[in-house]
């Protein structure tokens, strides 16, 4: 930025705060587009004397208890479990996973091996929980969230035979780019086109499908049958997939998966699991953090709350200045407290996603046999993706993701295909069965099966609030609003819910909150 | 692979070999379409009391070696630098670059920072070499070759500001969608289109372009001038560029980068530099790479082959029974020898390629600025890209990479934009402007620049043969051709050029024909 600029943006942040420098500093260009933070700039004295109690100790309660302590207020974190993190919770070795129904899973992987059974990635957009992890010292490592090698399998597709990804995207973007150019070269498009645009167009869409002369005859990018070779060695590409069976496929999520805004490249993860981001946190707060005090009633005021839960079984309170209450609305919705009708309602508003994700250990025959070093294969089953760990990559066992989706519909609350399967063995054979499509005579090779239904695990009962939907909006905007000094916050209360950056967001909102209450 | 099916191709492996088993498994489906190699599987005796000399030590001679010595050949590989690696070459602190015109740049960047001068990234496909870091113990990680939060610059589009890929990426999806949707519900495609598959493709491009019912307005995965955030905050998306100005722009170049096969998600680099390849076969093979022994003169012949070569500039001879020669043609164009007059004439029968970089230390402003991981940004400046380190992510200081293209047309032999500036300052000049026009205000902090011209380097003389041309067909099959107990390789020699999966399968390949030549 140039010294004129500089000096610009830093009066704008004399006369207008942060905030403003910030938008200032975005309309110049100046910076990129990420996460829009409202944490107030605060010193080291503001919260003196005041007392801050957080309920729940996923991201949105560590990152409130983490930038409020160094305001200077005076915080505890009660958290149910006898771990911080939440949903950010890596499976391995020694965890277990109890469901609501008193089902007892105890993991035994080898060598380190984990299930990010919640978030498992963060895009390099996803500026605030960067930023955490530098200042906590948490090692990231890139997310290979995307391979061109795994597979997409349909079974009108190619005679139901598994095909590797950039067949299926090469040759639709070949017959995308041929339909088109036909479409421009019969006239069909002038009135949309001048014709100097239809020639650079035409131009443009014989490299976008890997055209020759306007017809898509395959490609070198979707990869050969006959692989290249030294000498006299001849190539032989993929004859390309049909039109109509791509079209009756509908592989459309797995080829647009990577375009959400979310999970385009570049991606991280934690070395070691996603868990690693909450211990960071936890370790750095200390005392601050209570385990095993899950809330049983919550009394808001006008100067202060009063929180009652319980330590080893034994009820106790705490009374605080304020509280940011990070507790998922599906437990809330089932604690006693003393809010408005308005937000009681709320909290029943918004569905909770039913997601699960199964995961299994064995040998890594996806990279052996297959060469799929990360990302995501997609199949029109019950169980629609197989997901391939990014860690360890070249070792010789590791953590498939076989199923991660939902068991519901958000919207008409009815089960899917794999929420519909009566027990929890039709679906890891379900899980098994996907693997065993795309990759034919692998799936005997899974073992230690860990399944994780967010819906049935305890404090969490769903996985996230659907905030999406337009029924949302009332319990968002009604949420959003304090109720005396308590402060709703957590990733359901932002724009980027399910994701742990939307989590730190909205700790930073609950803090501008504060601020202002206490600014009066 | 069940049962039945492995026996199949175990009992095709008995029966033809690994090259007939490995082509079963491909057409059975079983394997991925990996590099073609032609290694025969040799007992461990059966180059008992052969001698072979390897000219070069770049992948193709260092691999020859260590695959000859498996099958019990003494081999001597001599190698003109004092180091290993040829053009996988990596420049770090300590590391000079001679050029022929006795020019010496010295390179001092801090913290292990790296320019991998010729080879940078392995491909996920690219397998034996991928198999032989391994059996090295060369710990590979994830090079990110592609973020979409890296930028695309060129004068004509969005007023010549800057712009991230995402935007350029998914604007022009949804303008390919939304023509392609309207000339399909103009009836224009009908002839190509069953009414069927039209609603299916109208549907299916909704998805692609991020369609509001056949229209573009403006998408998600373009990214945010106002980003998300927590609470009542809105997000603003970008306002689309304008068709017309990214048809003018034709940024294809860096739009079908990630697309080319071999540079397809995911890939690798050796942690530290790609020398650590070289290095280690280096430290596997021991005494048998011999340095600072450069070939004066190649006398080949039915029975043997004898090498006059220096050595600490004293001269010296080695006769072996076989010679696999790996020199870039350039040089052996300019080496005695009395190879067939099409062999002399197939030396220079293909053009050099004339490769450069240019890479700079500087403190990392694009990931700090800029948020960008990895990748690779596209403008249309003389020099034409900016390459963002992948090794040390979140670390102060790292090598970006700011040219990398060619200073001479191949077919027409005339200099490029780039190759016609006059000196070596004009050069760095053109790169600090790039990154200028990408990052204003951040060219300033580049320093200590190295620029690799490999036109110039010693021992090189050109980057790599062109094989692509038509006009390098002859000279190809001519080289591909043993003379006498010679036998050419090379990554030139090979349809994976320029890529050192190709110097490892054709130092396959020239294995294979000695072994032929040994079967009588």
């Amino acid at each position: 930025m140039s010294l004129t600029r500089r000096i610009f943006v830093q009066r704008i942040a004399q006369l207008g705060g942060y905030s403003a420098a910030y938008s200032t500093m975005q309309v110049l260009g100046l910076l990129p587009a990420v996460g829009q933070s409202t944490l107030p700039k605060l010193g080291a004295d503001f919260g003196k004397g005041k007392k801050v109690v957080i309920l729940g100790g996923g991201i949105a309660g560590l990152v409130a208890a983490y930038e409020l302590r160094k305001a200077g207020f005076t915080c505890t974190v009660l958290e149910a479990r006898h771990r911080p993190g939440g949903r950010s919770w890596s499976v391995r070795a020694g965890s277990t996973v109890e469901f609501t129904d008193g089902t007892v899973q105890y993991c035994d992987w080898q060598d380190g091996g984990y299930l990010n059974a919640g978030p498992a990635r963060i895009p390099s957009h996803h500026t605030y929980l960067l930023d955490y992890c530098q200042e906590l010292g948490v090692p990231l490592e890139v997310e290979v969230n995307v391979s061109r090698s795994a597979l997409m399998q349909a079974d009108v597709l190619n005679a139901g035979k598994p095909v590797e990804q950039r067949q299926v995207l090469h040759d639709t973007r070949g017959y995308l780019a041929e339909l088109l150019s036909k479409a421009v070269s019969a006239h069909a498009l002038d009135a949309e086109l001048s014709a100097d645009d239809q020639a650079k167009m035409l131009n443009f869409l014989n490299g976008f499908g890997d055209l020759n002369g306007g017809k898509y005859e395959g490609t070198t990018r979707a990869g050969f049958v006959v692989p290249r070779g030294a000498g006299p060695a001849k190539q032989v590409l993929h004859q390309p997939l049909k039109l109509s069976e791509l079209l009756a496929a509908d592989l459309s999520k797995g080829e647009f998966y990577e375009e959400a805004i979310d999970w385009q490249v570049t991606m991280f993860q934690p070395i070691g699991g996603m868990d690693r981001i909450p211990y960071g946190f936890a370790k750095s707060l200390g005392e601050i953090v209570k385990y095993d005090c899950p809330v049983t009633e919550i009394t808001t005021g006008e100067k202060s709350v009063t929180v009652a839960y319980t330590k080893a079984g034994t009820p106790q309170t705490l009374t605080a200045d304020f509280c940011v209450c990070t507790m998922p609305i599906s437990v809330l919705a089932k604690t006693k407290n003393n809010f408005s009708a308005e937000t009681q309602a709320a909290f029943t508003g918004m569905p909770m996603t039913a997601l699960y994700k199964v995961a299994w250990e064995a040998p890594r025959f996806w990279e052996k046999d297959y060469r799929i070093y990360g990302g995501i294969s997609f199949l029109k089953n019950t169980v629609d993706l197989v997901w391939y760990p990014t860690d360890k990559l070249f070792s010789k066992i590791g953590v498939i993701v076989a199923g991660f989706n939902s068991e519901r519909d958000d919207v008409t609350g009815k089960p899917t295909a794999f929420g519909a399967l009566p027990t929890t063995q039709a679906k890891l054979d379900a899980s098994k069965a996907a693997v065993e499509v795309l990759h034919p005579g692998h799936s005997a090779s899974l073992t230690k099966p860990i399944y994780i239904n967010w819906t049935k695990i305890p404090y969490s009962l769903g996985c996230y609030a659907n905030n999406h939907l337009a029924s949302s909006d009332v319990p968002y905007a009604q949420l959003d609003k304090p109720q005396g000094r308590t402060l709703f916050a957590g990733d359901y209360l932002s724009h980027l819910v399910g994701w742990q950056e939307g989590a730190a967001l909205s700790a930073h909102h609950a803090i501008e909150r504060i601020a202002l209450q206490m600014k009066g």
